[in-house]
């Protein structure tokens, strides 16, 4: 489990979806939950930064955790997903400063993503608002944005989730692209 | 054969062509074909990513590649073509939204691409009409954008195809850079 | 020591918020400071390219280490520092250019670094100048940029100078790409 | 010396000065000349890839050398320098298209290249014109940028002529955001 942790963590950074702190990644295993530690740095994960503790039990290793857990949690007791993928990407961010929905315009986004959620809870890190909101919206979509904030991707390993994540940010950098050329769409109201 | 494509697979990860998932590589090998298997991460590519199958008739190992083979092999069996690289360079993607061409400004891609074709099929993806007039193009040009989708290049080894593929993505992000610039020229009507 | 030398070096360059041989990283030892070498290339540090010399003295090691130690000397002997990072991050360099101060828009920016100054010295290089203002500044602030310069943090480790490097970067490309949709605010009058 | 050339090929395509095959480097030994191989890969330099041929008189090796071999031998013969880096920087291309010069607006810019000529010859690719007018100018000048084409720098060392390559792609991408942002200057009519 390591392995894969290291390889998206690290991808992650290398294609610039996370600076040097930002972002959480976490996997279920039945009622038990692996997510990367407090202040970890996602390019360099190590064994002792994947934190294990209970989906709802607190335990010794809870205050490790990643701030975010309480959003993983949720996502995992509300929805059917294995793995989320929490992240900065930064034309997403962007773009979700202006709408409500980020509705890609190229092929592989209209495919993967045909509409993807912006969520806008009064207080954006560590929320309890969005452990409320985000799972419902989860149910519908593979991913949505945080309003200024970053994205929640949900899959069924932690590279789909990743996967949809990548692909999030690659069509918002399109659209950011083809938006800067003068055309127009791809962003709702 | 496997340190080529895995090399071309990270290098197109590396700067920032494809994402995590997208993309996919091959080679002909007389009536046979190399490529990458469906749902692969190219710049992780193990032994076991890439699945040699026929170049016409379906066998055993068909169902495990890219769900884009039917274009590779369309465009093996009507072109000289013995590497094909398929990738998501998002300058080129967010160009083709704009015009039926993209004429490059730099000296490299007036040399190397002095006319990139782009293609409109009504399925941008593992689309039964590309399969007809990619090749067509491909005789004539060494790359093409299929609209707000990817490009596809040919070549006579996959450091060559690669090498197309990179080129248009850089003529495509100097002429974004060029037209933010207010110098209007360069990706036609 | 080297270990997190090297790898703040390195990924400050693979982030592209330093080219070749911009930036400088030091930590405080007591009284003595650690620094890189004058003309060091941060993304490939060896042993050699970490200087030890006095916080305040002179010695055979001092006109080795970079051109900036009179700055981190100062900010060492104003501040309760204990690491310091100066960085060219493109974004905010380019935004430096434009305000008294630089004001994220996104949840993370405004959680860590909620206003960032912006400092106008008339030498921007190695500046006594700054020797002076800048530790003032990092007492209250975790990071302020050099108006066309570049930015420097002040941190209890260098990972955490990093981390309000990285994190300001990230900021100003959020800002820099939405204002570029059109959405003004973030960086002040 | 392959060391140095892998590193800095590397570090050049990394940072997205060079795409997968453009760009060449040299460095002057007496009256020989030690050059990339046409048709190589920068990033991924082999023993095999540097060629040695000579400053004036051909030998078996020479048609083996980089096409632009004839710039880099002209820059030897009539300047001190001792190494070549040519280049692809995409800011500092897209700004060549705009003017005769580049000048930075950012303190490390302004300091090592206060002004960066643009040359435009007739043809820019492996250029007899260049050959003559070149030399001159990195007589006077650390770098200049071939109109549409790409940059040489010219250095005691090939670390030395990244340098400057390298800062003029950083200062030309800072004045490609400063205009974006509304911040005028900085490229020259």
């Amino acid at each position: 489990m390591l392995k894969i942790f290291q390889q998206v963590g690290r991808d992650l950074f290398t294609a610039g979806l996370n600076n040097s702190h930002s972002g959480n990644l976490s996997a279920r295993l039945g009622d038990r939950l692996v997510i990367t530690r407090r202040g970890s740095m996602l390019a360099h994960l190590e064994e002792e930064d994947l934190i294990e503790t209970g989906l709802e039990k607190d335990d010794v290793n809870t205050p490790l955790a990643s701030t975010e857990i309480g959003v993983h949690r949720a996502i995992y007791l509300k929805t059917p997903a294995l793995a989320v993928v929490h992240a900065h990407p930064p034309h997403a961010v962007a773009l979700s400063l202006l709408g409500d929905e980020i509705v890609p315009v190229d092929a592989e986004g209209l495919y993967l993503l045909p509409r993807v959620p912006v969520l806008s809870p009064r207080q954006a890190i560590a929320s309890k608002e969005l452990e409320e909101t985000l799972p419902e919206v989860l149910r519908e979509y593979r991913a949505a944005v945080v309003r200024g904030h970053g994205s929640f991707a949900a899959g069924r390993t932690l590279e789909e989730a990743y996967k949809w994540t990548a692909s999030l940010q690659h069509s918002c950098r399109i659209l950011c692209i083809a938006r800067s050329l003068g055309r127009g769409p791809g962003s709702s109201k």
